[in-house]
């Protein structure tokens, strides 16, 4: 693996020691309008390469996530002479990450970036994997690079401040690593829950170690996403159908939790075809619901529903689409196929798991 | 080597071989305004992929190797729904496989190109070794990538309307590349002139492939430039020098000229330094004297061309500057260093080599 994954909560500590470890260069720390604001001043006092560090600040929001954002970057970037040497240290959610990391992968072709994440969600997801760019032409991440940062300091003291949703989001994703990974992954994650009072953010640290070396691992046999890394995708079929449908009818859903009725149903799909345990199946929508509600649908939704997973997958038929689905907990299959019949027969039973009429 | 080099003068065939290769996937012809009028229509009537393919437009001219091009390209492939399995032709010189290249290399966090370069200059260096990018903010090349495209087809076909000063030009990087081989290769091309009535495409295309596979092999070893790749610069401390002197007294010189001086002034620096053989050196300068003619230098423009040495070079000291050294024909030793007074004496030795006062 090229990326080097630290998790602390000593983030302070750990910026020092990377940076002398990679010959005291030069850093600009970039940051959001958020972060710049409540994250950077814990840090400058944590953290002298932080303090000494020429900061950068973007715009916060996916809305910015785009080529002006990124050319400001670029030219703060020319502005202080950064050379092929200079690190840049990344402090904020997945919109930093993926924004600053593709400003220093293409840098001089190419400079050294470390991701400090922020978030639940950067910290199990966008900070790690290499994933970079920007949206463009109003489409999502249409201009990027597959480019791993040097390092990503994974820690949960920035948490603590965090809106339960937001909480919640990120933990969808770790749930989904736990459904990848192994029966004892899962059910630590299932007998926790990122809400108050029962979160704390030591608590979390050792869960989210062991979700995030699941994607590390499939990344780094499969970085530039051939085959491997499509199991990642589990749950996101379905899931990004529910964002789009909900954005469509004006009442927008946060991504994890998109994430978390998309596992539970391709859960279902999963036991239809390929004899996922029904047992797993039900606890599993059972923490969802408890956790993150349902999201309401009808059989009226279906076809739009349908329509929006066919806009996600490039190479689904009219009859069927692809997914990536589970033998059992910890056997990802890719490149599996449901038809229509057997989506909707999903649907059905994903609303009689989430108490839905 | 993931790069795949072709050489052939039968380059439609080539490219529609390549396509179906590919899996005959959707295809994407860039070219420049001079490319488009005299040699795409060529191309079309050679080759069925590119008959068929989209062909995307960008201004000529390292002017227009700018990030404005760039959004327009990245504009193009979205509106044109390129996918990750898209093929990009790139067909021109430097500029269009530069700013192509690097276009692919990001769109959709990469699709696969294929460069046919259409200058001597181009097939024997921007085509070969993945350097794309953009200039940016007033500096060269300042954004960009690391990418090798899926393959070159390099071919002498397109050079016979060159005029003969981007031959020679071209050429230079061809003697740098035999000066860093052999001296069987070295011996093949002081023996070769590409000028006019000497001059013709099928010569000089085994010549080329040789000049090529020592680029390829090199970049093969070391894509990023973190040590060997470094040999490449042979010439070119001296050689950027000379054009940045040249542009600065309004008398701007081909880039192949400077660095045929270049080579010929660091040639000198190796006999200092490392011993180079004096013969050998002698006769290299006659060929670049008689082909290229002299730079005009005397010992009051020293000071200016040893500032612009320093320029180019981030582990200058006060007293000495690195360089790519030869001990002889086919042995490069990179991280070399010459002090100022060896600099200044070698400079009166080139002036001496090249019959100036």
């Amino acid at each position: 693996m090229k990326q080097k994954l630290i998790f602390t909560n000593l983030v302070g500590e750990a910026v020092d020691t990377l940076i002398t470890e990679l010959g005291n260069p030069q850093v600009a720390v970039v940051a959001d309008t958020n972060t710049a604001q409540f994250v950077l001043p814990i840090m400058q006092k944590a953290s002298k390469a932080v303090a000494d560090a020429t900061v950068i600040t973007i715009k916060a929001g996916d809305a910015n996530k785009n080529l002006d954002e990124l050319t400001a970057l670029w030219r703060h970037l020319s502005e202080m002479e950064a050379t092929r040497k200079t690190v840049v240290v990344n402090l904020g959610g997945g919109v930093v990450s993926d924004l600053a990391g593709f400003a220093a992968a293409t840098y001089k072709r190419g400079i050294r970036c470390i991701n400090v994440p922020t978030t639940l969600l950067a910290a199990v997801d966008a900070a790690v994997g290499g994933k970079t760019g920007v949206n463009f032409n109003g489409l999502k991440n249409q201009i990027g690079a597959f480019s791993e940062p040097e390092a990503a300091i994974i820690s949960t003291i920035f948490f603590n401040t965090l809106p339960e949703q937001e909480l919640l989001s990120g933990y969808a994703e770790m749930l989904k690593h736990g459904l990848l990974e192994s029966p004892q992954m899962l059910a630590k994650l299932l007998a926790y829950s990122p809400v108050y009072p029962v979160f704390n953010s030591e608590a979390l640290l050792p869960l989210l170690k062991d979700s995030v070396m699941v994607k590390a691992n499939i990344v780094d046999k499969d970085l530039k996403e051939s085959s491997l890394r499509k199991a990642l995708n589990l749950g996101h079929t379905v899931g990004h159908a529910i964002e789009a449908f909900a954005i469509k009818h004006q009442s927008p859903v946060a991504h994890g939790y998109a994430v978390a009725w998309g596992l539970v149903t391709e859960l279902v799909l999963s036991h239809m075809v390929l004899d996922f345990p029904v047992e797993t199946l039900r606890s599993f929508a059972e923490y969802v619901h408890t956790n993150y509600g349902a999201f309401p649908l009808t059989c009226k939704d279906y076809p739009e529903l349908i329509a929006a997973m066919r806009q996600d997958k490039k190479n689904a038929t009219p009859d069927a689409i692809n997914f990536t689905l589970l033998a059992a907990v910890g056997e990802p299959k890719i490149d599996c196929t449901a038809t229509i019949e057997q989506i909707e027969a999903a649907l059905d039973i994903y609303r009689d798991l989430m108490h839905l009429d």
